[in-house]
């Protein structure tokens, strides 16, 4: 199978929050910048597949656990690492670093499941779909 | 015209920043949701305009100015005004305001002018349309 | 313990993505959100807490299962219930619904666990703390 | 005066909404990355300057126009200027570029006022402040 993938980000106002660190919510933003480079990185432009085969990728389920906080200003990695490759469905690992050697350490572990749906007419009525042969060959890797 | 329309919100972590107080883009999604429910006031329901004529209401200008910072668990009011009705935009004055007695005040006062858009197939592709003249006229009221 | 707890909330477009849904990290804004009601309901104000005791509660782990999207302009209602509470930790059950007669169901379920911490001078410093003694016989019930 | 500067950046799921482009609100984070990517290579630290003197930028004012909408999956450019230098503000102009040659071409331009304040022990009671004559330096480059 593919590869782990390494994605590198740096937080901001945005993804914090009051508590003065980053947001629990800001993670799974990053893990999603983080999956859509991985598949770019394979090929695959999200936006194409919607465009022209009115093909998407949902997460239907996902949890997180959260080690240590982000902070604003903090330069993270996000390795991605496919661990279950069906025909419908991917299960991917995501773990987020902050490889700077004073504090370097994982600071968050999530695991997602996406599916492949079909991007119905109207919105919130897409079905699951197999993925497409040449789409699986390349996360098959 | 249509008159001022209230709408009241409560601010949560997800709306703050590691500055302690409401992250200053937030304030542009609390103006969206009273335009939204000033128009759903009006009878007019944006999702339905979406899938039944492929029309959209676009922002196309605005601005802001922030006069006092919002905070973590504030009750804030949005005052929405119509201030101009054309054929295809619309120009409103949001006022968003504290209302309780200890520190009751204007927070910020936005300027925004929405355009209706046919929403193409493509996403992006949308030109500017005349409004429904049954829209038209329930926002003249 | 207290009892199962109610937050209704509205969808709007800031909540949702290029898909035509809820983008799947706004769940988490919206549990949230209920968490922090459901709080305020038994009490306790954490803008307060943050100010005069310097603690916070922080998420440290959660799942979330997508059984069905929610949608633009959605009415939804969260029900948590507080599933496990220990000395510094809490561990709620949050069921987010769509009550419309017409496509009522479950949309997801989140299981969060929360701890209570001392939030340091320097942001990202905070160490799990008791939970004091009168908030925790507010949540025993 | 400091230079123009340039920031990139790529959009994602997280930044588009139901209209199938990028929401509105999305381009105040862009801009504000662009404005702290500056300060860094000016060599200003946002969180060193909260964390050793207590100083914060905050907006106080701000206009976007909407030329032209972004999209999922959009490389884009951002080119802030300094237009304006006081003691304690700072005007700017960002313009938001998507540089490709295919639909090259302004997609927005704002205007934005930030200003340097104390941050108050508790939130939101920050007074305006002189920004450090190092810091002042820096930027009259």
């Amino acid at each position: 199978m593919a590869k782990p993938h390494s994605f590198k980000l740096r937080t901001y106002y945005e993804d914090t929050d009051a508590g003065g660190i980053v947001y629990h919510a800001s993670y799974l933003r990053f893990a999603e910048r983080a999956r859509t480079e991985w598949l770019r990185a394979l090929g695959i432009n999200q936006d194409d597949l919607r465009q022209t085969q009115s093909l998407g990728f949902v997460v239907t389920s996902l949890s997180v656990d959260y080690h240590r906080p982000a902070r604003l200003d903090d330069d993270l990695e996000v390795v991605t690492t496919l661990v279950e490759l069906g025909r419908a469905t991917l299960k991917l690992k995501q773990e987020i670093y902050r490889p700077d050697a004073a504090s370097g350490s994982k600071l968050s572990t999530l695991h997602v499941t996406v599916a492949c749906v079909e991007l119905g007419v109207k919105s919130g009525t897409g079905r699951v779909a197999r993925l497409p042969e040449a789409l699986y060959k390349q996360l098959a890797g």
